[in-house]
């Protein structure tokens, strides 16, 4: 069955894969699960038509047979236990690889999107590089804890997982800000996943939507 | 088999119930697990020895058998999996129901805990009557949504499940700052999560470690 997910017809991120359906798709080429995009405008995701599916008028959303689902950590585990390749058979360290997805998601990305909602709204404000450094404090108290339970290993938690597809989701977030080069190990672990042959077929299919909407002169 | 958490000794919500074991413990309670709880100061947290129960030195954490598990999210998805009470049976609705403690710990909570961040570090600064409004406004927006969804419902899909149980513990730190009292339906729903039986024995449980550390002179 192909599922139906839907994405930004112009992503404010301009194609760099920064989008949550980015992690979505990312799921969907680990686990080989065919799927077609619905691209949505900003008015589109207000809608009572998909309002139905994402209660806060969102991007991304799944659909496949019975299943509707919102929120990108749900689906990507919803992938993932319905299919190979995202969490280890053994039940201890399947919880463990989840245990990572949230991770990544409630102590490792808020203070990277307090750092970007700041960047975006606050910067001509003149507490701007007064709060800066306490938001980078944050972070990088974040990065110390997890390059250390990384330590030399390739993945967090033996396999490539859900856990680690989340991570490396979030931490790419930090590109451009020059926070990453202050972890080598971090550096190397998200450079591992862009690698990933399903990453980077995912990343070209999002892509595309950029380039073709900038072509048409929608972007 | 009893399970073992950890919480703080000394909790700085000088026990509301607003610390993250009290989502583990309500839980626990819902499904009927016997646990034990160890009780960390914030050096205890620091040391190698919780570092490996969990990697960013936080509380809670979960221990039951050969499973150690740390992220409030994931051990309450833990708990909901394995025991009865939290999840419905139905595969397409079980995924709606996490899909919601998702949205609670991603959607939800973020702006609130920005609102608490701010009025904890920085309502002696100049920009902080500048900045509120717009943190309370991110806040209004996901309760407006929220509350469309939830509609005259009495819990977010059907029965009570670890969605709802996230939600009601995510819009309780909400208790005190007003908000909420402009969202009669929301309101009306946390009173029923904290009617339920369960919530009430954890959250006397947590109480009674404030409590008795006062008497002992150490809260």
């Amino acid at each position: 069955m192909t599922a139906v997910i839907t994405a930004f017809a112009s992503s404010p991120d301009r194609g760099r894969g920064l989008a949550r359906d980015m992690r979505v798709r990312w799921a969907l080429e680990e686990t080989g699960v065919p799927y077609e995009v619905r691209l949505l405008s900003f008015a589109d995701m207000k809608m009572p038509e998909h309002r139905a599916r994402h209660p806060f008028g969102q991007i991304p959303t799944y659909e496949e047979g019975d299943v509707t689902l919102f929120e990108s950590g749900a689906i990507v585990l919803h992938l993932a236990r319905r299919h190979k390749g995202l969490l280890p058979d053994d039940a201890a360290a399947q919880a463990r690889a989840i245990a990572w997805l949230f991770a990544a998601l409630n102590t490792v990305e808020p203070p990277i999107v307090d750092r970007e909602v700041a960047t975006l709204l606050e910067q001509g404000e003149s507490w701007y590089a007064r709060r800066l450094p306490a938001l980078e404090a944050r972070i990088g108290t974040r990065l110390d804890d997890l390059s250390a339970a990384l330590g030399d290993a390739e993945w967090l938690d033996g396999a490539f997982s859900a856990g680690d597809l989340m991570m490396v989701s979030v931490l790419l977030r930090l590109l451009g800000s020059g926070i990453l080069g202050g972890y080598p190990r971090l550096s190397a672990y998200v450079a591992r996943g862009e690698a990933r042959p399903a990453y980077r077929r995912a990343f070209a299919a999002q892509l595309e939507v950029f380039t073709a909407a900038q072509e048409a002169g929608q972007a």
